[in-house]
């Protein structure tokens, strides 16, 4: 059930290919290579601010020409206006989920675990294809625009990501749109710095909040940031408020249709007071705890619901994932044009004709309710009157209910949007409850004290405005907190959304608390939703109990391997492949027989046969290496005692490696035999030591095969064969597409005569991968692989000497 | 020159003592682990904050009572007022470089350099002391207070992260007010983490700009910057915000004297209209390249500056910075007396009562420019008619020549706030141009369109009001820009402080600009001065030719050493110590002989004599080791031929290296030989190879060397002569106190018999130390010290088989 996903590597292949070319570049190079940089960070930047104008003016659009419709027929006829309502809903939807299951299939949901995966070093296949970033655009404007309970915040960062990473590869291939020039981002470390900008922009846009932006795409991949790198992403997510700005000066003027209102900041509450009293931080206390609780619960149910979608529901193909979001739509659609009915309209307290208090809307009117602007509603200070307790109380669980149950379906959603609506609800409702208590106090103060109720009165007044918004906006920090998990970038977020610096302390302890409650009961919303797609991220900080692992028990397949015998010998036609035992092996045969396996030195082997229960083994203390030939003669041995289809269970690890000079019968069966994606090479020093040259990737072996231009007749090493190294590829040839499947070792087709040639991998294995020692404690180990974003670490013996020391001392070189 | 400063070490070493700590702690240590964590960053934001405020009612204080005094007396005598006033200032000069020179020398300066120093991993001695906080915080109130041209952020920044780390020890030990259950925090990780929390507090503790003191922590140490520690390190801001906003609340009511009249948003211009014209984008732009030329030249004069008086003046005692100090106030006060009356005071344009435009202030005070007020004034949309350009221009070179001059003196000084003000005035000299060419092309264009004539002159109005303070703004953010070079945080810090998010795009622009301006200069002000410091800071990048050097090439210390034959004797009294000779060693005896060095195996040694003149040599393609006895054959073939004193120059390094076991009397004679900070450990395994166990530290040596309590008679390993280690030390024995110059080996006094012992070092070293192949490239060996922040990394051969390859999935452990 899990979405194919490649790992990213970070590490630069330092092979004679990348040194041939980093030889040829000149300072003009390095130059233009700069210079393209930044273009494409003002390009991302542009983009995804157009993304975001283009997605905010449709759905602003779709829904005002539905709101006219239904409005102007409603005046007729009450049923008709609710029928043309619930089509015109579900002739968007209609439109997004077809667009999402036949074209981009991976644009479905948020995207930001698959984004979040790509930061951590995970590429899921399909996720920032051009395909994608279409049926993204177009898929949420539907989904947003039929009003369904999803934002289009997650869709946005998406779109980012897609926007940058088709830069960054120069344009689609599939779709004849690259360009060559652009092509100079050929390793995966410059890609994943792209996607950060993206996806940096996505949130700028999604939010008109820049500094949010940069945030959370560090929060994100804080283990590989540098400080230019940050400063390319403030610089996208300034342009993208530029541009987002720019585009709404201009919509300001109307040119833009139904959409027009919109400020650049999108909930501006910095008129609010900005007092609080410490008897309050109990109330906003217990905002946290609801946030928390609400927030992992929505977690949860997502999960179940998501896993039984997939498990069940979607194995049913794409006419079932359709019917089930225009089911969704219907009931969306009903729930939204119902709900307002319900409710009883409380009269405007007092009809002044300059009072800032608005007159509640007439009934009929919640509608697109996930919007803007009904959130600037549930914000704001002027619409005390509007919700009574009650509707608040329908609302918030009808709405958590659309949107446990509109997550995971195969349209473009994100939770963001939908988290602040429930969020400011219940924030609202508390608020309530405290204007209530206190009215209550103050009134029994007030009996006695007549002459300064009018005062209190007055304070009241204004007190009750401040709570509203407050605890509105706190509560949607509570829940995202709770459900995201996320901690500097929303707080960032929230404060810029509501341009009021000065409630960064309560909506940080608010966050505080809701991530603290939250995370006792689960995982954050996305490491769910990752962690069920298959997404293997890798967490900042290494598991406990990898402190007291080493890094030989941390490596390779450590399940007990079942070989029969037969089978052995069928790994023995790898030529150089190594085998090793450590001081744990045995080799157990049936009949209750152990025979421990020694080998001392390197070319003998010792079967003490023991006779049936005695088993006392004292192997040595180090790995043993066995060659090819030890391995038949214990195989041979097996078979003189009639057990070849016995099996040899045995607690065994092998590393598939590959000699410096390879036939390419055996690269084509050591390729198919495993899914390794790397291998050591081993080459054979003058006097006749083992030494590790280097790891070579199974993507680089591929294409090599595929090439064949690098085949050889002789065994020998091509600069034993006399001089330089012929160099027939450069190093754009190795570089894999994003996000796509890449060859796999079944689309090469090899003559026989192919078969019997060889090939020298030295000019193209990568000469240095990190290498620890077989000892160190996998805690090290796992921060070595994380903080360098690598792929493949060695684990090696413990070496002889030491060459040298390199200290801070050494690495201050100057220009 | 240098001062003493010494690496900080992030990785754990896993030695016996800390496996034993850690096996000891349950659920419960760890809970009151993260407990202690958190209650220091909430301590750290108190802490800061209340020094914060202390700094600022005092300087506000006594710069109140200095003016009260002042004008007081100029009614009844001008002169008397004027020396009144200089005395006051020199007094509070003296007060402050009196205590800095005698009781906290490394309180003088910003601070900023060194706290970078330390979140690079180099630890500058005295510079987290207690004495040093004290001395800053006592320091900082005398020289702001006195009006020299100097602010106090930077000793604020310097103040949080001293605060921290004394916490981070428990305490201060010297003062005896440590406390044991505070002594958590025993590795450097979990100190850097305080600091780092700290210093962010120390920058939202001076520019109540929590944000921007995250982002400023960030960008100085985003090696090695952990999610958890970004939201411990925003917690601590946040705290450091409402306890100031407290204080201020509290203020308010008038119990601070002087001080009251700042908002939490120190100049708060978010009222400003935001809209900006694209033409605008030209003179911004100007802005943009004044800054950068201004900074740099800032930059290159302090920095000139500053080595003349290491160099020559401050040679000379403390007297003479004394004497110094006191000069520069005196013509400080002079010219802050002085410049006022300088200027005809243009009388103000309409005495409307209703006016926002203020009147400006009679003649006499300048005074305290230095100044928030000042700076709010600058900033200030409301005081256009207050500044001429001439007066500007005239205070521009005034106060640039002071803040050069300023810069370096031994006082605790700070440079934003000069930063800003010479930047803010260039930029309202930038702005009164543009305006003026506004008004000529207006009054151009009104003389033909006489009726819009008053429309036009009312747009003006508002426009120049806007000009006023907005280019200030980017004015103040060019020079910081081009002189400090920092990019994000800057931003931010500058959004904050005044409170308007809508100028960040144009902030970034002038950013942009000034800094690429700027680099092409010089390194920003505080690389240089830690460079001047001989503070060695790793930058983010490895340097462009480490690409062409290997590992070994970076290594040891690759001088040629010349060495005579005597010395070589010397030499091989250290028991074990490994010289190791690469392909290029040859070895030259005067009289052009030449004897190339080869080592066949192991204990051979070939000494090709070659006729004079004749020198081909080619020697082995790896490195060769030569122990202790074959060095010997070779100088005793050199004594034979009556050379005991002729130099033998070779390009030889050599590590320090120790066995397993050694004599008391061989580590104190490595130890004084050498200046070096760690030694590998050298093991023989049983078929007589050796192996590398592990690394040691001097500091640790110097505490066993110094407890005695492991010393033991016999020279074998201890686990050979029975069972268990026996462990007489804990963990926190061998923490050392952070910014101490530790123990040196001279402070060690051993008896004769104690130099005939022996001590086993396994127990105590690092056995896991990273290791990297000899021909691994300098750049990655950069990155990964840089990125896991080390100290020691090991350049070993390339291993001879690869047990396990560790990949991502290896790493995903379930709990
Ligand atoms: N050459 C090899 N020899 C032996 N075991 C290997 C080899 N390469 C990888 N392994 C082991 O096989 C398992 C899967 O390896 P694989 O190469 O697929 O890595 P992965 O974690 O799936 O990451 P990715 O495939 O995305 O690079 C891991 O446990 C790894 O230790
Ligand atoms: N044991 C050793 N044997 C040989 N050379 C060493 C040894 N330790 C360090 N060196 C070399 O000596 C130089 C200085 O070493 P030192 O240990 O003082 O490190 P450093 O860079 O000064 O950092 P710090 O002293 O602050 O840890 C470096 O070039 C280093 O490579
Ligand atoms: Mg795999
Ligand atoms: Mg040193």
């Amino acid at each position: 059930t899990s979405v194919e996903s490649e790992s990213l590597d970070y590490e630069v292949i330092e092979n004679y290919a990348y040194r041939e070319e980093q030889a040829q570049r000149g300072k003009l190079y390095v130059g233009y290579y700069i210079g393209v940089k930044w273009l494409f960070s003002l390009l991302i930047g542009i983009g995804t601010g157009l993304a975001a104008v283009l997605i905010n003016i449709s759905v602003e659009n779709f829904a005002g020409w539905k709101y006219e419709l239904t409005f102007s027929i409603i005046q007729k006829s009450y049923l008709a206006g609710f029928i043309v309502y619930v089509l015109f809903n579900l002739l968007l939807v209609f439109s997004s989920v077809y667009i999402v299951t036949r074209f981009a299939p991976a644009a479905a949901g948020s995207g930001i675990p698959e984004i979040k995966g790509y930061l951590n070093g995970v590429d899921t296949h399909g996720i920032l294809l051009f395909r994608t970033l279409i049926g993204k655009i177009l898929g949420s404007i539907g989904s947003v625009g039929s009003g369904l309970a999803l934002g289009k915040e997650g869709p946005l960062v998406h779109t980012g990501a897609c926007i940058a990473s088709l830069l960054g590869q120069g344009g689609s291939t599939n779709y004849h749109l690259s360009s060559r020039w652009f092509q100079v981002f050929k390793s995966d470390r410059d890609r994943r710095d792209l996607v950060t900008c993206g996806c940096a922009a996505g949130v700028a846009a999604a939010f008109r909040a820049p500094v949010g932006g940069v945030l959370f795409a560090l929060e994100e991949v804080t283990s590989w940031w540098r400080s230019q790198l940050m400063w390319r992403v403030f610089f996208t997510s300034a342009v993208v408020a530029v541009v987002v700005r720019t585009a709404m000066g201009w919509c300001k003027s109307g040119n833009c249709g139904h959409f027009g209102s919109g400020g650049f900041i999108i909930w501006d509450i910095s008129d609010g007071q900005e007092d609080y009293s410490f008897s309050e931080l109990l109330p906003m206390a217990v905002i946290g705890v609801i946030g928390g609780l609400l927030g992992a619960l929505f977690n949860q149910l997502t999960l179940f619901i998501t896993s039984w979608r997939r498990n069940y529901l979607h194995k049913k193909g794409n006419r079932v994932k359709i019917i089930e979001v225009c089911l969704l739509s219907m009931i969306t659609s009903v729930i939204s044009f119902g709900l307002p009915l319900l409710r009883s309209c409380s009269p405007c307290p007092e009809p002044e004709p300059n009072s800032d208090i608005d007159c509640p809307r007439p009934p009929g009117m919640y509608g697109n309710y996930v919007n803007d602007d009904a959130i600037r509603n549930l914000f704001s200070a002027k619409t005390v009157h509007e919700f009574s307790a009650q509707s608040l109380l329908t609302f918030l669980v009808m709405f958590y209910t659309l949107a446990v149950v509109t997550f995971g379906t195969a349209v473009p959603a994100g939770q963001f949007v939908p988290g602040i609506m429930i969020g400011s609800t219940y924030g609202r409702l508390v608020g309530m409850f405290v204007v209530s208590m206190y009215k209550k106090s103050n009134i029994e103060e007030g009996t006695s004290k007549v002459a300064s109720m009018t005062i209190v009165s007055v304070i009241h007044i204004s007190l009750l405005f401040r709570f509203m918004h407050l605890y509105a906006l706190l509560g949607a920090a509570s829940f995202l907190g709770g459900s995201m998990r996320m901690t500097v970038s929303l707080c960032v977020i929230m404060v810029e959304i509501t341009n009021n610096l000065k409630l960064l302390p309560l909506i940080m302890l608010v966050l505080l608390i809701s991530k603290a409650v939250g995370d006792a009961f689960n995982e954050g919303l996305y490491e769910e939703q990752a962690r069920l797609r298959g997404i293997p991220l890798l967490e900042s900080r290494p598991k406990n109990q990898m402190r007291k692992m080493t890094a030989k028990e941390g490596c390779g397949n450590r399940k007990l391997e079942t070989i029969t015998a037969r089978d052995a010998e069928r790994h023995m036609h790898l030529n150089e492949a190594h085998f090793y035992f450590d001081n744990h092996t045995c080799i157990f045969f049936p009949g209750c027989l152990r025979y421990p396996v020694c080998n001392v030195g390197k070319a003998t082997l010792k079967v003490h046969q023991i006779a049936s229960g005695a088993l006392i083994v004292s192997l040595l203390y180090c790995c043993f290496m066995f060659e090819h030939h030890i391995l038949l003669v214990m195989v041979h041995s097996i078979t003189l005692q009639h057990l070849t289809d016995t099996l040899l269970i045995f607690n065994m690890w092998k590393v598939v490696c590959f000699p410096r000079v390879v036939k390419i019968a055996d690269v084509v069966s050591i390729l198919r035999g495993n899914k390794h994606n790397g291998f050591p090479v081993i080459d054979h020093s003058r006097n006749g030591e083992t030494l590790v040259i280097g790891l070579i990737l199974r993507s680089h072996l591929l294409v090599l095969l595929q090439s064949k231009v690098d085949f050889q007749h002789s065994p020998l090493p091509c600069e034993t064969r006399g001089g330089h190294m012929p160099i027939r590829h450069n190093f754009s040839e190795f570089v894999k597409p994003v996000s796509t499947k890449g060859i796999s070792i079944n689309d090469i087709h090899l003559s026989s005569d192919d078969l019997e040639m060889y090939i020298d991998l030295a000019p193209f294995l990568n000469p240095s991968p990190y290498i620890v020692p077989e000892d160190m404690s996998l805690t090290k180990v796992y921060n070595l692989f994380r903080q360098l974003g690598l792929r493949h670490i060695f684990v090696v013996p413990r070496p002889s000497h030491v060459i040298g020391l390199i200290t801070r001392k050494d690495l201050l070189i100057e220009d």
